[in-house]
């Protein structure tokens, strides 16, 4: 499958962000900050032009959060994880250094207030800008049984 | 929390995305492309400058998608989604039509071979652009017990 034009067409293409909120956290530094799923609570505050995209959004109890790692810089195509000592393909870690720093998780919404949104499980630094956040809806986002390939035989913790 | 001097300064960096792939769908326009969950095969084409970076992914049956809509334009903050007659908050709803038109699924990887990968559960037509694939992980990723707030009262498919 030859996709020449189409890929040239979107090169050229504009492709701009607009950050919709910050994120407050108690890490200051990536090293702080733990490699999968923290247990502290941050908060993710809306920018005022925003706010009115968040009715109803008190309703969810998870949220997907999309956020960018402004302070990753340049990627490998082949990481060593903190899990093993191999390397494996950058697509199938969940490495912070990427070609699009974009970084993703799962959150548990504690509290809305105005602006402010609880919430608990976001591994991101104070500051942290955020590009987007969608409701997190069982039926299509949890695959509880998904195999997680060669995280299973590592130091990786929780696995199953 | 006031954060205008962090604010200021990442509205004046520079934020760059690259493609990594392309998805080859069997729907053209996003009228065919159901609103969510597709049952349909598609493919993801990885650039070969970046096919290095799949290495050890098929071990994975699942996988995070973020591409992006690159036919989705502009967006509004209150929104009417096919699943009831009122409005909601953009981001209490997974409306196509967002501030940043990052868009995400879980797929379910069926096959790959070499920079192609066969997934189940993208609903992307032909040609979005791929942005980042990353390995989908439940012991972080799944709440199978998430409550689905205002979707729960409506025609909303499969809702619990």
């Amino acid at each position: 499958m030859i996709s020449k034009p189409i890929q040239i067409k979107y090169i050229i293409m504009k492709k701009e962000l607009t950050f919709i909120g910050l994120v407050h956290s108690p890490y200051s530094s990536g090293g702080e900050a733990p490699p999968q799923g923290s247990s502290e609570m941050c908060e993710i505050e809306i920018f005022e032009q925003y706010k009115e995209g968040l009715k109803d959004i008190e309703e969810f109890s998870h949220l997907h959060i999309f956020y960018w790692l402004h302070e990753s810089h340049g990627f490998r195509l082949m990481v060593k994880t903190p899990w093993d000592e191999k390397t494996h393909g950058l697509f199938a870690t969940r490495s912070p250094h990427r070609v699009n720093p974009v970084a993703y998780a799962v959150v548990e919404l504690l509290e809305r207030n105005g602006n402010i949104l609880k919430v608990k499980g976001l591994d991101a630094i104070e500051g942290t800008p955020v590009l987007d956040i969608k409701p997190y809806i069982p039926r299509i986002d949890a695959k509880a049984t998904a195999r997680i390939g060669w995280l299973k035989h590592t130091r990786f913790p929780g696995k199953k």
